[in-house]
C-alpha cells in the first residue's frame, strides 16, 4: 500500500522526523544512463528553505543511490535511494503530541492505527514527497529515451488565475508562475497570508509533450484514472481535472468534441486522451491544492482523550503548498507515463514478435 | 487491467454489441445474504430506455448469477454475473466502421491495438458500466452489514447548478435532480440539446453516511486517490473533487480547516477524509461529466487511412450521460468502500488478535 | 485471489455443480487469430468420461467465448469463456452434506468460510481446472506466435517409473504414458486400484522447447518459483521439481553444473533455467500428484458437529488424477510462459526504443 | 517484481557487492513491539563466516531500521531496514567479469538485461537473502502475537538422510542437523567436498506449529502454492514438497488420506493443509537444495563473446547452501503465514462485523 505503479513501480518509506526516507524503484529497464546530477537537480526544485514563499525548514535533500545502478547504468534490478533527514532534531513536540491539528491527518492516523508518530506529521508529512521526486527523476530519464517531455507550473494562487501558460517562464519564477502578468499579485497573496499566520490554496498545471499514442490500459488502469489516482494522492490535493474538464461541463457536445484533420486534432479540450488512452496530443492536467492546514492562528480541536482544547501551532510551514506541490505533480506524471509506456508494449502481437522473432 | 480493487475486487468483460457482458466479483466475504431483486433494482436504475432524458436503446439488463452464491448466501468464492445483450443485432455500422468519431475512443483503440470492434464503441462503450452496477450491488449488500449508506444525485446540468442537496427527492426525479427548484430548467436544457441533436454535460454528487473512521491505506491506496481513480475511470468523466475541493482553492487555511469539538467536526470542507483516510464524517464527492460525445450534427474527422471525411452519426444516445453516470458513480463508491473496509481490518494487531486468539 | 498472472492473467469462477464455470483472460495482445477448434480440442484432452482410466462423469465441456474476440481475432480486451455444467443435476448429496471427506477440502472450507457448497466439492473440485485449460489454450495460441512448444506426459504411476520420455507416444496413449514399455503395468495398477475402490498417485512431466532466453522476473517472480506456484496449486499436487531437482541433492556440484560450449549447454540438469530465468534450453518440470482422495472404502471422519462418523462415498471419480492433471499442468505452463514473455518485453531500454522510436 | 506477498509484503533491494542491501516491509499491523535484538539474532543465524561448514566471507550483517517503528512499536507505516556491506571491497573480479560461471545466473542475467553486475553475482547472489531474514523476523514477531511457531532444520546432506526430526537439537547443531545420529556423517560429507573444492546438496525441513485453521486463499493464492512459490524462489532450490508429497505418489488413496476423529486428524500425510488451506495440524515442508554451483575445479564455459574458455573460480563460498538456506526457508515460511493470516481476516462477514459493529 506504499507502492505505486504496476510495471514501473516505486515503494516509499520514511517519516518526517525519522532517520531517513527513501524509495525503491522497481521495473526500470536495464541500460539507462543515470545522471546523478539530474536527480539532485530535481530534488533541489522541490527542496524547502529556498525563498520567502516556502517553509524555512532547511534540508539538503541529498540523494544516495544504494543499488540498481552499476558503472552509471541501470541493471534492471531495484534502484534504492535514501535521503537522510538532517534538520529534524531539536524540535519539542510536547504541544502537539496529544492533540489533533485541524486539517491534518493526526485524527485519522490515530484512530486507524491506535498509535502515531506525532513528530511533524510522521508518515503523513509532505516531506515524504521528496522520495517521489527522486523516483520521478528516474522515470524522467527513461521517458527521455523516447522523447517524452513533462513540465509544470502554477496557474492560480488564492483565486488569482493566470490566463497564459508560459512553462519556460515558470522555470525561472520563484513561485513557478505560468503567467508573468499575475505573478506579483500571486506573490503578494502568499506573503499577506504568511504575515497573518494564515495560508492560501493554489492550482498547478502539468503539461506533457510528445506522448506516444496508446498509453493507458482500459478499463481499470486508464491513463486518466491513474493520473487522477496519482495526483489526488499528493498531500493537500482535493481536485483533479483532465483537459478542460470542469469547464467542459457547461459546453455542448459539439463545442467540446475535438474534431480531427489529417494533420491532427483541431482542438484539445480532451487534454490529450480519449477513452483513457493517450491520443498523441498534449496532455494537460490541473491539480487543485487546498490552503496549507498548518496555520499559526489559534484553532479549536480535541486531544486524544476527547477533551476540547486550543491548538496553537508553531514551527515552519509552507504558506502555499501548491508551489512545491507542482514539482511533485510533475514527478507523479513521469511515474505514471513510464509505467504506462512499459505496460503498453504488449498491446499488439506484432510488438511481441518484433522482440522475440 | 480490467480488474479494480485489491481485496474486494471485480473484473469485467464484454463489449457493447457482443454476446454478453459481465463481471467476476472476488473477495466477497462468506455469509452475506444475496437479495437478487436488490441487484436487479440497482440495474434498473442505470438501465437505458426509461424516459426522454436517456438513450432509447432498450435493454432488459437481466443479471444472471453463475457462481459464488449457494442457497442464497455468499460462499467466499468468486461471484460471476452475466448480462446477455438483447438489443444489439440489427444495426448497420458501415457508416462508422472505418472512421474515428470525434470525442470517442475509436482513434485511440485503433492505434493502440491495431484493431477495434467498431460496433457501438465495442469495449469502450458506457454499456460496460452495467457490469459495474452489478458488482456495486454486491458491495452495497456487504456495506449494509456494517451500516454504511451511499446515495447520489445530480447537482448541475449544462451549467445550471443546484444549491440544495435532497437525496430523497433525487430518487424520485427522472433526472436524479438534487435541487427540485432547478429540476425543470435542467430538464429543459437536456431536451433542448436533444432537439438540436446536441448534448450537455453535468455534475453528479455522491454522498456516504456512517462510514467508519479509518478507511484508506496510505500512502498509495488512499481513500481519496482511489475514489479519484474510480470516478475518473467512468466514461465521460473529466474531473473529480473531494469535499469543497475546488472552492477550497480560494479559501484561506483558517476558513478551510475543519475544527474539532468533542461531538465531532464543526464543518466538513474536507469531504469526510484527512490524509486520505476517512474521518467518520459524511463523504462528499463531485464528479464532472463532459457532454456526450455522440451527437447527430455533422463533424469533421478522418478515417483509418487518414483521409479527411465527414462524420454523421445516427443511432440512440444519451443527451446527458451524467444522469445514468451518477448511478455508476454510486456503484464505484460502494466498490471502493467495500475494498477499503476489508483492507483496514489488519491496521492494528488488536484486530488480528480479536479474530485469532 | 482467483486470479493468476500479472500481465497475461486469468480469473476463474464456478463450482462443480453450479450453473457454469469459466474464466476471464486479460492482457492478451491484440491481433492473435483464435482457432476455436483448437481450444475445444484442448478441452477434450482433459475432459472426463473418455475411458476406463478416468471418472465416468460425462461433460461435453463445450466452451463458449463471450467477449474479447472480434471477427476471429483478439482485440486486446478481456476474453471471457463459459462452460455450462450439464451432468450435475440428479445427484443426491445427503450422505456427504454434513461430513468432511478425508483428504478433501471439506473440512478447511467449512472452517474458513463457515459455509460450503457440498455438491461435488463445490469450488474446490478439480472440475474448475477445465477453466484453466480454456485459458491455457489462449496462452498456447499466443506462444505459438513466438514458436514456443509445450508438451506433457506421465512418467510414473503408483510407483512404476518410466525411464524414457516419448512425448509423441504419450499423445496417443490413453494414460498419456511417456514410456511405452511401462504403460501396461501402469494401466494395470490403475485398474486394480479402481477394482478395489481405491486410488493411485502419479507423476507428470511437462517439457518446453524453444523457450526464449530471459523469461522470469527476479527476485520474486522468477520463472521457477512461478512454475512451482502454478503447479502446486493444481488439485492433488504435493510436490514440484525443476530439472533434476530432487536427484541433484545427491550430486556433487561438479556433476550437477551444466557446463557451456559455444553451441549450448553440455547437459541440462537445471531444467532450462538459471537464477530463475530461462536459459534457452528445454524446460523440464515434474509434478507429483497424490492418489485421488475420493475412494469408495469406508473411512473414519467427523461431521460438522464434531460427531465421529463413517464416511462411505459413492459417485464417479478418477482412480488416478495425475493423468488428466497432466493436461492441466501443461496449460498452467503455457499460462506462466505467456505471462513471463509479456513481462520480459521491458527488460532493456533497447526493446522499448524498438517499439516507440 | 522484487516484492513478495499481498497484504504483508516486502520488497528487497541490493547487490552482493553494492553499498547496501535491504528491504521495505509493508502492511505490518500497528502496535507490535519490535525487539531489535531478536531481529539481529535471526540475522546471525544466517550470517556467513561462523564455522567450517559455511563460507569464510565475514559480514557483520547489522540491521538498521530506518522507518516504521516509533518508540519501539510498529506504527502501520512501512518498515525499512538496511544492511551495509562491509567485506566487499578488495576483490578483483577480472577473472570472471566476462565469462559465465556454470550453474550460476551470469548467463541468463547477461542475456536478459544486456548488462550485469559481475561482482559476486550481483543481485542474483544469495547474499540478498539476508534481507529476507530481516523481513522474516518482523513476520515472526507478528505471528508470535497469535502463537504461531516456526522451526527448521536439515534432514539430508549429500544423500545422507536423517530419520528423526529433533528441532531442538537442530538449533544447537553447527549444520542444523535434525538427526543427531547422522550429523557426523553429514558434516564429514561437507568437509570432504570442501577439501576437493567441490560442493554438496541438501534438504531442509520447515515445521509450523499452532497454525490457525483457514489460512490460504483459494484458488490462486493457496497456502501450498504460495509456499512453493516462496521456497522455489530461494537460491539453489530445485524442489518443494508439502507433507509426504513425493512418497505419497506410491501410496494408495486409503493409506494417504488422513482420517479424522473428534480430537483431530489421525495422521498428517497432507502436511497440514487440504485444498490449499491450513487444517490446524503441523505444517511440514521439504526444500531441496542443489549443490552450490560455485566450485573451485576447472570447468568449461564461454565468455560474453561466445568464445569457449575455462572457468577457474577463486573466492569464498558455502560448500553446502542448504544449511544457511534453511534459515531463509524458515523466514519465507513466516512471511507467507503472516500474509495469509492478514488475508484471511475477511473470509467471513462475521469477522468484519466483529471489527466494525
Amino acid at each position: 500500500m506504499n507502492t505505486f505503479g504496476q510495471k514501473f513501480r516505486f515503494t516509499t518509506f520514511g517519516e518526517s522526523h525519522g532517520k531517513a526516507l527513501g524509495c525503491v524503484v522497481d521495473g526500470v529497464p536495464a541500460g539507462i544512463k543515470i545522471d546523478e546530477s539530474f536527480i539532485q537537480n530535481e530534488m533541489d526544485r522541490r527542496k524547502p528553505g529556498q525563498n520567502a514563499y516556502a517553509t524555512a525548514r532547511k534540508e539538503g535533500d541529498k540523494v544516495e543511490i544504494l543499488s540498481g545502478v552499476f558503472e552509471g547504468v541501470t541493471t534492471g534490478t531495484p534502484i534504492s535511494m535514501v535521503i537522510f533527514n538532517e534538520n529534524q532534531k531539536s524540535k519539542d513536540y510536547s504541544n502537539v503530541k496529544d492533540l489533533f491539528r485541524p486539517g491534518h491527518a493526526d485524527f485519522t492516523y490515530f484512530h486507524k492505527y491506535g498509535i502515531r508518530d506525532y513528530r511533524g506529521g510522521g508518515r503523513s508529512s509532505a516531506r515524504e514527497t521528496a522520495a517521489r521526486v527522486a523516483a520521478g527523476a528516474i522515470a524522467k530519464l527513461m521517458l527521455n529515451e523516447i522523447n517524452v517531455q513533462i513540465q509544470s507550473g502554477i496557474c492560480e494562487i488564492d483565486g488569482i488565475k493566470g490566463s497564459s501558460f508560459d512553462f519556460e517562464y515558470a522555470k525561472t519564477s520563484e513561485i513557478f508562475a505560468l503567467d508573468k502578468s499575475k505573478e506579483d499579485f500571486q506573490k503578494e497573496a502568499i506573503l499577506n497570508a504568511k504575515k497573518e499566520h494564515n495560508s492560501v490554496g493554489g492550482v498547478a498545471l502539468v503539461n506533457v509533450k510528445n506522448c506516444p499514442i496508446g498509453l493507458g490500459e482500459p478499463l481499470y488502469y486508464k491513463l486518466d484514472s491513474q493520473i487522477a489516482n496519482a495526483m489526488m494522492g499528493i498531500n493537500a490535493v482535493k481536485g483533479v481535472e483532465i483537459g478542460d474538464g470542469i469547464e467542459s461541463v457547461s459546453l455542448k457536445g459539439q463545442d467540446n468534441n475535438d474534431e480531427i484533420r489529417s494533420t491532427g486534432f483541431k482542438s484539445n479540450h480532451s487534454g490529450g486522451m480519449l477513452g483513457g488512452i493517450s491520443n498523441g496530443d498534449d496532455i494537460n492536467v490541473k491539480i487543485y491544492f487546498k490552503p496549507t492546514p498548518s496555520i499559526f492562528i489559534k484553532q479549536e480541536t480535541i486531544d486524544i482523550n476527547n477533551n476540547e482544547v486550543d491548538c496553537e501551532l508553531k514551527g515552519r510551514h509552507d504558506p502555499c503548498v501548491a508551489i512545491r506541490g507542482s514539482v511533485v505533480a510533475e514527478s507523479m506524471m513521469a511515474l505514471v507515463l513510464a509505467d504506462m509506456a512499459l505496460l503498453n508494449l504488449s498491446s499488439k502481437i506484432d510488438n511481441i514478435k518484433k522482440i522475440y522473432n
